[in-house]
């Protein structure tokens, strides 16, 4: 099966979790956008296609389905590329865990978007300045504490034990929070050793290294969900 | 199988959605909390109990199972209900509606918390008002004309066309949002008419009609997700 991803050009955005399991997997995909521009992904939006309507992209086309939402999309291909070994209940926590992570990349975009998701950055300093105060001291903290003691517990006794997307979108998670808060997550590095050794596990997997080396990995950018704005991470 | 809902009392909240599915499958469950207080979520949280560690309420036991974010519950419960029916395809399709449901959730609550989930509303009341502006011009429309879309291609040409959890989470996000802008949901009124048609419908179905009416139904109210500032919601 060839799959067919669609997502904005230009930035590595919440396509780049499915991009990450593509990669990994080694499936057959086609980023499509890239290929036939960001119009490629309008008639999905206006409902001119069959099947599912999205809401958004990133949509992945597979056969005559269409599926909307980052986190369905990988629960949909979990099974098919073997990202998701054992079982139902480990699919489940999976889902769980993926569905938290979307939670904290809504709240790392609205870091510099607290007001108006449709308006610039510059034009909502004052609050995104409030805003990330917050998320630096309370929700960062709560978050990665959160995904590190998930990795704690799951060490050979549980679910999730064995690799899975969980393990690449983590990864993506800690790159991005690293280019966007250099200082913040200095002062976190302690606190989170299992996930700084799973984003290094990761990052070397052949299939991700040679991904991240490509042209096809966009650099992170002031476009995009993780955004460096020094004022947003001050080194105190 | 006697589930155990773990969720916070108080107020409907997230857990609402998990609720209105036992609910109205006539499902043999406990509401934990409401039985043994809110303490009785905190060892979960901790990670004092086997099973998947949840990073907040609402959690289902389900005999030893763990299983957390609402709509992995509900992709959970959906079959074992008779809550999705149509197979896989409809399944995933839930899944992406429910996926699209909890991000509208997110948008709703931060309107009155756009800085700080853990401060009050009345230090944020500023750019709450900034905030709720964009979201009745752009964010609300954007929702409600997706779903009405999603609803005006599904009659009888495909997934979801049969009841399923994702018409109840609907319900829910209408009766929450007339609750907290009854101005601006005026406003949409002829835009929304299939939405209204289900909203009717569910309400009447005698389960739900028998919980609406019940004390287990707990009024919306000003620490929920859908509050009612009349600031927040203009006449024009």
């Amino acid at each position: 099966m060839r799959y067919e991803l669609y997502y904005w050009t230009g930035i590595q955005g919440r396509g780049e979790y499915v991009r990450l399991a593509l990669e990994d997997a080694g499936a057959d995909y086609i980023d499509v956008a890239r290929e036939r521009g960001d119009k490629a992904i309008m008639p999905f939006l206006r409902g001119k296609q069959g099947g599912a309507l999205p809401f958004a992209p990133p949509f992945l086309k597979a056969g005559r389905a269409v599926i909307a939402q980052t986190a369905t999309i990988l629960a949909y291909l979990g099974p098919r590329l073997g990202m998701v070994p054992g079982g139902l209940s480990a699919e489940i926590y999976a889902q769980q865990l993926q569905l938290t992570i979307a939670d904290f990349v809504v709240e790392i975009h609205d870091t510099h978007h607290p007001i108006a998701a449709s308006d610039y950055y510059e034009a909502q300093r004052g609050a995104a300045r409030e805003r990330t105060q917050v998320f630096r001291d309370e929700r960062l903290p709560k978050f990665l504490d959160y995904f590190e003691h998930v990795l704690e517990r799951g060490n050979g006794r549980q679910a999730l034990s064995r690799h899975s997307y969980v393990d690449l979108s983590l990864f993506q998670l800690i790159s991005g929070l690293d280019y966007a808060f250099p200082n913040a997550m200095r002062r976190m590095q302690k606190r989170i050793p299992r996930l700084r050794a799973l984003a290094e596990r990761i990052a070397e997997r052949p299939n991700i290294a040679a991904y991240l080396a490509s042209p096809r990995r966009i650099s992170f950018n002031e476009e995009g969900i993780f955004r460096h704005y020094p004022e947003l991470d001050p080194r105190r």
